[in-house]
């Protein structure tokens, strides 16, 4: 019996802690299983009662008769280490468990959560939960939840199958789906993820023949990895990955903050990984729902251009409601081009300027058939929408007609319906037409759609070594800092120690001057840096005013001279960062320097190590860099420079160990030619 | 016969062009006033036949008997004309045209429409429409539309009216309104507004006893000024405004130009109108159906600080996608303070340092009733949001009663459902509590709430004298733009003419030198630039250098020697511009200047003129100018003079005529103290 029979599929199930008071949430799993036609055996576990809802029910698991496969957990939590002792002692493979007050609550219920699953894992039994709502498997008729939501009257079979860290969610995806037609295949809520996680429940789903698509509710990730490889063996088998994630506006008071880390928070972090997985992002919520369609079945388009939209409707109002907001997303409302004009015109529908085929006139069924397979057919769009007015409503068959008829195209048709029009909706799934209830759920689908890419592949990299002579742990000073920069290949700026008495150093003028000094870490705002020294004179002036600043500030600060380092010039200021997130590992950051730069947050963030092209694509996000990028009539920058600099940066990845915590180059001067970095900071893990 | 009572509660409608075929859309105005209980008098006017759907028909309206209070016209679009001119001719106040084909076709049929209004109002009849789905008045049995959705059996009846410009989207708000319990009393498609427009319909159902919120679906503004009064009317009245309004994203291409009427497009110039009149702007369609409970009787909120939002929930996951929505927009979760802290300790409700009270264990309706009222009660926050669980499917009356029960207080309180819930919503509905669908609808709607402002009241400024000497057309030169600008009361950087043959002039180096040519609008990009010329040497060398690129670039040009000014040094660049848009009018922007603060798109827009204060709030709201209102280290800037700068130069509005087209001060040197203007540009109105 392999894990994924005995979660979706087991022969017998256990209800511990099953209720005979029918009105109980404890008594939902012994309804719902019945109710939904589950094939199997139930064993009712009670404490007191020998029937529970008109079952046989057993004082304990050691009693119940027969082989059991799946467990499910309902008494209280001092209870549940026995539970699986018992399960255990029964050769049950495993166990969900529904009783919550572990981890989520702090940290006894952490430690009580660890040793139960150290205890399972013992045992050889594999835990869903705790605090898991339960699994469905709807083809397989299999209802093992307490989801309220169940009380349905039947559950919508579909090939979409579903993984969340909400349990409510199962419930919310599914009668949401079940009232528009969607149906879904497997249901897993994972609970606090002591033992079975998400990268490897979609493990199981990538294998298992009833899915297409999977979808993922998510408030946190707690096995990047497993899940990393989990997308790539589903999109190997031809199966998109759609992901919901809370958690988007944790950010504020972090970024307030001056570091790699604080610009490159946790959730631009997940959307790097995201992307790498090539896991699709949805921003609203029905989206997660609505999108399966749009997704199934297809690969991620690779366009290399802004996606263009043809939109065809019979009502002005309802179409430019969605592309109003295609436009706010960055996709394009696609104008017929003039091959699909002169068709368009000999099927009698005149087209304007506007990028809405409007058939307002000319909507016959028969011209609405005609034009979308023109638009499907035609090279001048990426996707056609079609959005449906007020007839949806009573007249769905009418309405959606020319829609249903249309013959399947690799480029999709999606449909926006205006009216509250639910049958509509449900003949649309019906013929997988993706088909949505909101223009912004409809926008926010095609969006992710055109975003989706292909799993990365990354190169084969040499490991880098850690430069002799650099500490492994703590801070790198300034100039240790550049040195390790410089053994990654980044330019850095010439430099030199300089030191009492008299501050003596060879570099050409002029030159900037800062502290040394390991107990500082802010030099600017400590007076410790004189820029722009323009000669000697200058130099044994400002060095000892900018010491004195200095110590004024830090009394106790211990100070070893300046660093001196040639002034160096150039047509913009990048900062380039390195962090190992404690989510998704190691990331690579490049965004414009400067104040204004730090207050708009505008950088790209990407999973290290990067090659050179994939920097220059990161470089190509950050809005602030259209200054070296041609703008205007500005000059160019070294923007090749700029993406090996990133590049090399990012190799901090493939150090033995990954000592660094997080390193920064801020910042590093772009020039016409070349770039170079002339301050940064690099500390070492803890 | 007043306008609102021929428009809405007509004793007689004629409909002109009623089909007698059931099926066709210009038979369901006569099928819809009958199904929906139309009492009054209906009166079919049919070219061939006698009798449409069992009516007596009439050939044409010369023929109808009795007194017609409004008319319908269905009849092809060279016809309208003759049935206006018959309406006049029978005293038929109010005309709603359904018929299409004028001035959204083109040039020719806006003509067309010009004339039919013209004619019109000669003959004292007043037009909705053309290209007008209709009106319903549901409290009042008239559904005088075409729209389909009217096939529905029961209309709800409410107290939220609707004017829309999309006929379409009445049947949007009214079908998926019906879904989920929500009503409405009057409903109105403006259509073309060739005479009837959004601004007077507001100013109706300002003075309808049947209206408390007013619903607004818009694409454009046609008639800003009488909408401005409308809704201080309404406002006066203690009816809200909400709009949804299309045209957010088309934006791009204007944006990439450089004047302040490119930076101002005209989606936050309606935005800044918006604010001014006291509307309330959503972002999601249904946030527009699902927001009138939430402002309805309620005044606009004025806090002055983060809105702080109390989430109390039986799911965790349901109400975590609110509060991640929520914190998006800006908005706060409001953990529990110390007193509620007490209060919901002595229920036996545990609260975390999370901002959600989570009563999954605690659950009882009893103590989910005293949680809300103590919520409701406390000065910890500003809102109360209720987020219910998968049981609102099936057991709406348990799910959402302690919801109902809560006693109505000035604080709103609202409902997030996370399944498929309409009998929840409905009966949430019933009772006037808000309630969502979505988390996003129901952040948007939270959101819009607490940025709700009273309209503004323009501040009785003195009419400003256009300064003797400048030109009242064209564009001014740079001296001329300087010397406006003083005139209003800006600093500006002291500046002389300096002419061939040695381009003598008085000012203290070190100097700026700007080409004088009325030729050439880009003088950085011609060369025509040169700044910090250090001394008379210097001026005397590049001068000649400048003047020749600049003849290289430009050999047509005209010039006038050079503008010699004093450079100037600060803190931070800001941009101040004025702009006369043709929709809203007058606009004063405040921004970071430079570059990037370009790409950015960071400024802030409101309807000019403003008070110093007013321009202070503008100032606050921009991003980069964070950078001189105290950030990290930096030294504070000027603020206070900028806004008087900035109030300064939105007084071009009250020069008589408002002959300034736009006008842009770019940059304005901000310093520790004071401001100065260095260049500008000013266009006259043509």
């Amino acid at each position: 019996m392999s894990l994924a029979q005995a979660l979706f599929a087991p022969r017998a199930v256990a209800l511990v802690g099953a209720s005979g008071d029918a009105s109980k949430n404890t008594a939902r799993p012994l309804r719902f299983l019945r109710k939904h036609g589950y094939g199997g055996r139930i064993v009712a576990i009670n404490a007191i009662r020998s029937q529970v809802l008109g079952e046989r029910a057993y004082t304990n698991l050691a009693d119940a008769p027969g082989t059991i496969d799946h467990a499910f957990v309902m008494t209280p939590g001092d209870t549940v280490e026995l539970v699986v002792e018992a399960c255990g002692a029964r050769g049950i493979p495993v166990v969900t468990i529904f009783t919550d007050g572990f981890a989520e609550t702090g940290p006894d219920g952490a430690a009580r959560q660890a040793r139960l699953a150290a205890r399972a894992r013992a045992l050889g039994v594999r835990l869903l939960g705790p605090n898991s709502m339960g699994v469905i498997d709807i083809p397989g008729k299999l209802a093992l939840t307490v989801n309220a939501v169940l009380e349905m009257d039947a559950l919508p079979a579909g090939t979409t199958s579903v993984v969340s860290q909400s349990g409510t969610m199962l419930g919310t995806v599914l009668s949401r789906g079940a009232a528009r037609g969607l149906g879904f295949a497997k249901m897993v809520a994972v609970g606090n993820e002591a033992d079975l996680g998400v990268g490897e429940l979609v493990e199981l789903l990538a294998e298992d023949r009833d899915t297409r698509v999977i979808l993922l509710f998510l408030e946190t990730v707690r096995d990047a990895a497993r899940l990393a490889a989990a997308t790539r063996k589903a999109h190997a088998a031809g199966k998109p990955v759609v992901a919901y994630k809370l958690g988007r506006s944790g950010l504020g008071e972090a970024l307030a903050r001056s570091h790699t880390g604080a610009l490159a928070g946790s959730d631009p972090a997940i959307d790097a990984y995201f992307r790498d997985c090539g896991i699709l992002r949805v921003d609203q919520l029905e989206t997660l729902i609505e999108i399966a369609p749009l997704v199934a079945g297809r690969s991620p388009p690779a366009l290399g251009r802004a996606p263009r939209v043809a939109v065809v409707t019979t009502t002005g109002g309802g179409a430019a409601s969605v592309v109003d907001r295609l436009g706010m997303l960055g996709l394009e409302a696609a104008a017929p081009d003039e091959p699909l004009r002169t068709q368009l015109s000999a099927l009698g529908v005149r087209v304007s300027g506007s990028p809405i085929v409007d058939l307002t006139l000319a909507g016959t069924t028969y011209t609405y058939d005609a034009v979308l397979q023109a638009l499907l057919d035609s090279q001048s769009c990426d996707a056609v929408l079609a959005a449906v007015g007020s007839s949806a409503m009573f007249h769905p068959q009418l309405a959606v007609e020319p829609i249903l008829h249309a013959s399947p195209r690799p480029k999709p048709l999606a449909a926006f319906l205006t009216p509250h029009a639910e049958r509509s909706l449900a003949l649309l799934a019906a013929k997988g037409v993706p088909a949505f209830r909101t223009p912004e759920a409809c926008a926010d689908a095609l969006a992710a759609f055109f975003a989706w890419r292909v799993p990365r592949t990354q190169a084969a990299l040499p490991a880098v070594a850690w430069p002799d002579g650099l500490p492994r742990a703590g801070r790198l000073d300034e100039a240790q800092a550049l040195a390790l920069f410089a053994a990654l290949g980044v330019p850095v700026a010439e430099s030199a120690a300089a030191r009492a008495p008299d501050y003596r150093h060879a570099l050409a003028y002029p030159v900037a001057a800062k502290v040394r000094s390991p107990d500082i870490a802010h030099k600017t705002e400590s007076g410790g840096v004189a820029l722009g020294i323009a000669n000697r004179a200058e130099f044994d002036a400002r060095v000892p005013a900018l010491l004195a600043a200095v110590a004024a500030a830090h009394p106790d600060a211990r100070i070893d001279g300046v660093l001196v380092q040639r002034m160096e010039a150039g047509l913009a200021e990048a900062i380039v960062g390195y962090r190992h997130d404690p989510l998704v590992g190691p990331l690579v950051l490049v965004g414009t320097g400067g104040t204004l730069a730090e207050i708009y947050r505008d950088y790209a963030l990407a999973l290290a190590p990067v090659t050179e092209d994939e920097a220059a694509a990161m470089i190509a996000e950050v809005k602030g860099l259209a200054t070296i990028r041609g703008y205007r009539n500005l000059p160019r920058g070294d923007v090749a420079a700029l993406a090996r600099a990133v590049a090399a940066l990012s190799r901090l990845a493939l150090v033995a160990g990954q000592p660094v915590a997080e390193a920064e180059i801020n910042p590093l001067i772009v020039r016409r030619e070349g770039v170079v970095a002339v301050d940064g900071l690099v500390a070492l893990q803890a």
